[in-house]
């Protein structure tokens, strides 16, 4: 008999694919560049006051288990945080604290998914999404991100595909990431309207990652679906990791606003999810409620950041659309750069060719396209300094050069 | 079509099961007595060295994404104590550090079990491995600690169930906790050495939960299955949370000794599951480092703890064998008791009617014996002081004498 279970082939992160030979050439004493984890605490301190929080608990003792839903204190500042930016009048009840969003999906596709279920998701994505639903047996109806549109949702393409599969009728949910990893999509109001209705006529529940709200320039405006889904179940995820510039406390959020039916019944499937695995780290939680309610320092610390990822993005897209290999639309939210590359001037098969020969040839690491759905594409994490980005993207420039196809 | 997969039904675990009842009498102003969590550090402060070196860790900005497999500096501690406590060669690649045993038991699971898949595991058990197993869609062989020998294991009953059993030829792994939670079982190696032959002989993956290894008392032994199982693939689970004293840390390891086909199979599984959730909680793996490497503070610390609680469970066992309806055999290792309840004696019907009248009326909070897979015992944790047990258990002997059964 097979040991191992068949749905487990798909536990696979292409974002960290690259790692183990990253490590190799270090060890070999070489230097990398790694453009491929989102990771703003790698590159912007944390904030000074949300430290001093966390070292404050630990001084107190907060070490042991937390309740499996969080503390209390935090999961009202999220509730509040929620409440202040995007109007509406969540309390404690209506949010629980995860181990960073994985966890949260795991929640999810746990509570939702049988094998042979469906859900919609968005092309191109962030890969976990759909290795967490193959995980539990799930299969994907794909909607799409169009690139022609400026990454924006097609959301008539949806429709005709909701009609078309047989596989909608035994759909669960539909997730939407807003700001989109990798394409760093700002969803306008009217797409999320419409995609809030397309949730509701077929019943699928609506999921929104949030984590990136903040993370919005170049005059974007950010909407939170729950401002636009009201009396429609939906589920809300964010956390401490991005915006809070906390990527290694690993704190997540569900928040589920309504109270009807489904919504009730599925944060009581979490609720027991949640409790068998105990809490999240008990000390940071009690630092993000510091990160939550401080406002005017998070105001100080997001602002600054905000603007110097604006500028790195900015910076980093237009010196790609510099190159006659590479094209990419200019994002205003979260901090990628997801280019596509011209296949027709370039002597290699595919995107994942490209990033292996790229990092052993350059030493440069990035993400291949299809690991999130979208072929002949790359993800660039634009995080780091200028000139980095200068140096990485002039390295990445040569190699297309030098793998040209002669006389285009 | 149901919205909840079927299989999300049996995440529940019942150490929790009676916390929002707590939670509403506390509110109350009612003052409850919580014997139900096994949380060290919610009665020993977490020692000072090891939240110093999360406060340093804090303070040098260690905030950000880990490896997804932990630090190397970790998982090389972790190998270290491995071979100083129980003998061997590990090297960090043979650690892996997980969010809490808990996402230890998920990863194993995810990596092992399709639906209608088996494992072999030992009542009473920690309640959450049989959820965790049949949130896969995995069914449960039942072994058996053998109340009438002290609660050891029962090896001939198992080889008995094995060859009887149709399912054991779907069968992944056998799981054994030693110390055993709730009876608190030291296994003796004359026995370990019979379940890891079982083991080997019916090609199960052989896994041993030894979070509680060095909370060992009364003149036991505890013997690794490390160094009984060379040869056999097989799987130890261990962690920060009992004997370090750090629950809220959710710092856990998985140690997979062997080299053979078997283990570097689910190791390379398990890497690829580590990745989708992208790392542990990053400055309690720095804090954790220290934890195990200072030997010498540790020793004092686990002296101390170790001898306390063997005074309270010790108190708390022989106080509840002078009841006329309690009797419990008396644990040598980790903080709990598991008393039979006379039944014959009581005007109740079974242990769940037990607790739960118990918590009511007495305020009282302890855990059901058949959460565990075994009927009419309940679980106390015996980590509080003295006074508190006593208290604790003069209720509950005030409450059994309530609900006696006339002439008995």
């Amino acid at each position: 008999m097979a040991l191992l279970s068949r749905n487990s082939k798909y536990a696979i992160n292409i974002i960290r694919e690259e790692d183990l030979v990253v490590a190799k050439l270090r060890k070999e004493g070489k230097r990398v560049i790694s453009l491929s984890t989102g990771d703003p605490a790698a590159y912007f301190k944390t904030p000074k006051y949300i430290i001093d929080a966390y070292v404050k608990a630990l001084k107190e003792s907060r070490t042991s288990y937390s309740s499996s839903l969080g503390i209390p204190e935090l999961r009202e500042a999220v509730a509040r945080r929620q409440n202040r930016m995007y109007g509406g009048s969540l309390a404690e009840e209506n949010v629980l604290i995860t181990q960073g969003i994985s966890e949260g999906l795991t929640f999810l596709n746990y509570a939702l998914v049988d094998q042979g279920d469906t859900a919609v998701l968005f092309r191109p994505y962030y890969a976990p999404y759909v290795s967490y639903l193959k995980l539990h047996g799930g299969r994907e109806i794909s909607g799409r991100y169009d690139e022609s549109r400026r990454w924006s949702i097609d959301t008539e393409h949806l429709e005709k595909t909701l009609k078309k599969t047989q596989k909608a009728r035994r759909s669960k949910y539909l997730l939407i990431a807003n700001p989109n990893n990798p394409t760093g999509t700002v969803l306008e109001a009217e797409v999320l309207r419409e995609i809030v209705e397309i949730a509701k006529n077929h019943g699928l529940l609506l999921i929104s990652d949030e984590i990136y709200d903040e993370l919005v320039y170049n005059g974007a405006k950010f909407t939170s679906i729950s401002s636009l889904a009201k009396g429609v179940p939906h589920i809300i995820l964010n956390g401490a990791s991005k915006c809070y510039d906390a990527t290694g406390f690993r704190i997540g959020f569900i928040i589920i606003p309504e109270h009807d039916k489904v919504s009730e019944a599925i944060k009581a499937r979490m609720i027991e999810l949640a409790s068998l695995r105990l809490s999240p780290n008990t000390p940071s939680q009690y630092a993000m409620v510091e990160a939550m309610n401080n406002i005017k320092e998070h105001r100080k610390a997001i602002s600054y950041m905000r603007e110097e990822i604006r500028k790195r993005v900015t910076f980093a897209a237009e010196m790609i659309n510099e190159s006659r290999y590479m094209q990419t639309v200019l994002p205003n939210g979260a901090f990628y750069i997801f280019p596509k590359l011209n296949m027709n001037r370039l002597r290699i098969r595919n995107d994942k060719e490209f990033i292996s020969k790229l990092l052993i040839e350059e030493r440069i690491q990035i993400a291949r396209g299809s690991g999130f759905g979208e072929r002949d594409h790359v993800r660039i994490v634009a995080l780091a300094e200028k000139e980095i980005l200068k140096q990485a993207i002039s390295r990445m420039e040569r190699f297309c050069r030098r793998h040209s196809k002669k006389g285009v």
